[in-house]
């Protein structure tokens, strides 16, 4: 595990030390659990009394947070402590899994696929005929990329995560384990006799831009004609359904277990709470909100806030929820 | 990619030729979405006005509709317009991942399994003892078939799958990737002393009829005894949840993100929304319609549609919903 | 498969044996679909009558239940039916998939893991730099742990299941097919422009304790600082959601399809209901139920039953159920 004193930590925080500047820091941790030997953060004044009680030897706070260190003890002052712990966290994480190799000798890489400079294949992985990956990309143990998909440079994927044929991977993305890109999409038309139903096939694929997260688990059909499109910087939690031909702007967030159903299409940064479904050929418009386990039905105007199933203005929502609760007291 | 002329394609489509019949057609698209050089669909008077000004090169529609190809386009009529788009999507259809050989070497085979004509086994993928593997069938690289499993005829298996022993699966399923054919059944008894919870073992299996789909990341329970059941025809979507010894009749969909708990039993035909769940021991009759997101936890009678959670006839919800709006509306 | 007689059956459960003792039993049954040479279960008198149109060779009963064997059939009076079915699923058990070799040569083992007495290490595996392998723990085929992961003695992990680097699980759990233990959490930061996501590193890991099963498809997330904890004996389902640094007790349930968002601590023996949703930073206390589909958005105290969104006291729930039907039938 890497090491720091809190005052090379201050320096890569640009903050202001105070107290003892020799301690050495092994890790940081939330206030609660730190432990001696560890830093921790308080972004917010309502927590400034945890500092008295934490075991943690370090602190990073606000500047606008009045604290004294206390003996044996440190504080640094930085505009965000919220930022400053970003940042840390990016000081203390571990190595990521080595490869011992770059290219594994038991992966199975098609003689017509491309890999580029410095990127690194995993054993077990099956690289398809035509399959073009760019530079400096991960691609850990047991992944499968089909025939002619391309991956962009400097994008990791997680062990388990199956890309399909013909799919486009931007750059700087991670696709987390297990996770589904490129699958049919659910489409079907009664056959003849009415007893039955009849595949439609699925001639599209997936676009997904640069700098998107793919959680693990989760799955992006492709589009019965063109593509299901996954805009730039979105970020997809895990378990999350993506229906064929949907269509996301940029930096939209998609919580743990939520779904877009098909031809839905999202704005730029729209948020979709957990477990939050969005029916088919349905538009959320950029900026708007969905409430955590809501069902949209309809339209949603860019900015909005809605809530509920049938999804409303959450404060209608709201309103509906305070509605019933009198209701079952008025009962009693 | 394939390319067909617009008279090749009113001959597949058996349909009337209005207009330039030398078009080469290089791919179908949606209406809005299509350029020179594709073929789109209007199936509806109502979009009949999108053709002005569609860049599309040609149009299939319902001979009912009246239309003017306009220059350089063509009109192809046809019955039904949705049926003729399906056939077109199969024209269209790019090639499957190609296998360079029919049984990969790096695949581990035991001895004693048996892989059927012209099936094909891709790269990493593991077939376990007493195996039995039908004709044409096509098992993508990195899937794993354990002991005494059983796959039909024609069936397709996409990489990341597993299929745990002794389930058996028909003749033309689809298996998409990462999906978890007969995982344990959620069961478990108090202890003795009251405090913790012991396995109950499942002795079953998972049957899986012919020309079913399963989706991406859809888990099958085996069955406690016996087997959980999918019948012939069955579609299930991505992220599904069937828990064990459920039972599903023939035909029946069930949208992404749905569950079924342990021993539901679904008639023939039931259609299940997204996100839906069904409790356990509840039987859905045939033809019943299960909304989006809503909560089954009593039986439902065959052809009823039900809403809302608890789920209840979809006319009452609809007029829950109407009830909780006009009571906010009034509060305001 | 394997066989008993019925005296065999009537020792193994310490139960009491009736009628013709010298019946042979193949694998036991539910009473409804029991056929000749198969052994059923009644655990409640409401369901004796069944007894009489039951096709099965035998059955187990609760001793207080009175009933007649019939001709060429028997009977076994035990305490709690209900264990002696468990005891039989075990005893009909059939074997496991086999290893021909403990560790497969095609299973790449980087040189610094070690691997305990007994254990077994499927095809195509990869174990990862520094990775500790407890004794008697089964690793099917295609299964990733990646590096300086540690996992107990008799733990079995099922193919497809990929573990990140660092992470611990105990002794004697069980991880289905296709799970996904200690992807990154998933957190952002709004980036300086305000237009994108920047990702915050997840420096902790994912600890699961002993005798803990974790369903096919479910994925636990790793933890931003330290650990998201698993307790001893918890149960979790198919494709359930773990959000990064959630800390659940001792021998929780939590049924297919659930979730924590990130930081919920769960006390000991709490029930999660399937579908339901928990919201990030909530405590739900030891014992506690939370219903079906339901959306904790508060804190439940201990032992308390909670259901619907937003989760309410599970009485008064359903007095809004009631409240709503009765509006409805008003209206008519």
């Amino acid at each position: 595990m890497k090491k720091y004193t809190v005052e090379e930590i201050a320096q890569k925080v640009n903050g202001i030390l105070i107290g003892d500047n020799s301690i050495l820091i092994t890790s940081p941790e939330q206030i609660e659990l730190a432990e001696e030997g560890q830093i921790t953060f308080i972004g917010n004044k309502k927590y400034a009394k945890l500092w008295e009680t934490s075991k943690a030897s370090a602190v990073i706070i606000n500047d606008v947070i009045e604290l004294e260190p206390g003996i044996n003890k440190a504080i640094i002052k930085v505009k965000s402590a919220d930022i400053a712990m970003a940042e840390l966290l990016e000081l203390f994480l571990p190595d990521n899994p080595v490869f011992e190799v770059d290219i594994h000798p038991s992966a199975i890489i098609h003689a017509s696929a491309v890999i580029g400079n410095g990127s690194k294949i995993g054993a077990g992985c099956y690289i398809g005929k035509g399959v073009k990956i760019g530079n400096n990309t991960i691609v850990y143990p047991n992944v499968t990329i089909l025939d002619d998909s391309q991956i962009g440079h400097n994008t990791v994927i997680w062990s388990g995560a199956v890309i399909r044929e013909r799919c486009i991977i931007g750059n700087a993305c991670i696709l987390h384990p297990n996770s589904t890109i490129g699958a049919d999409g659910f489409g079907f038309r009664p056959s003849a006799d009415g007893k039955g139903l009849i595949k439609i096939p699925h001639i599209g694929n997936v676009i997904i831009g640069n700098g998107v997260e793919i959680g693990a688990n989760t799955c992006i059909d492709r589009g019965k004609f063109s593509a299901t499109v996954i805009g730039d910087g979105c970020k997809l939690d895990n378990l999350v359904q993506i229906g064929h031909n949907s269509k996301m702007g940029r930096s939209c967030i998609m919580a743990g277990s939520s779904g877009l159903a098909g031809s839905v299409v999202l704005g730029d940064g729209v948020i979709v709470g957990g477990g939050a479904c969005i029916t088919d050929h349905t538009t959320v418009g950029s900026g708007a909100l969905v409430g955590g386990m809501s069902g949209v039905i309809q339209d949603v105007p860019a900015g909005k806030k809605v809530l509920g199933y049938p999804a409303i203005d959450s404060r209608d929502a709201l309103k509906q929820w305070a509605i019933l609760r009198k209701m079952v007291k008025e009962e009693k």
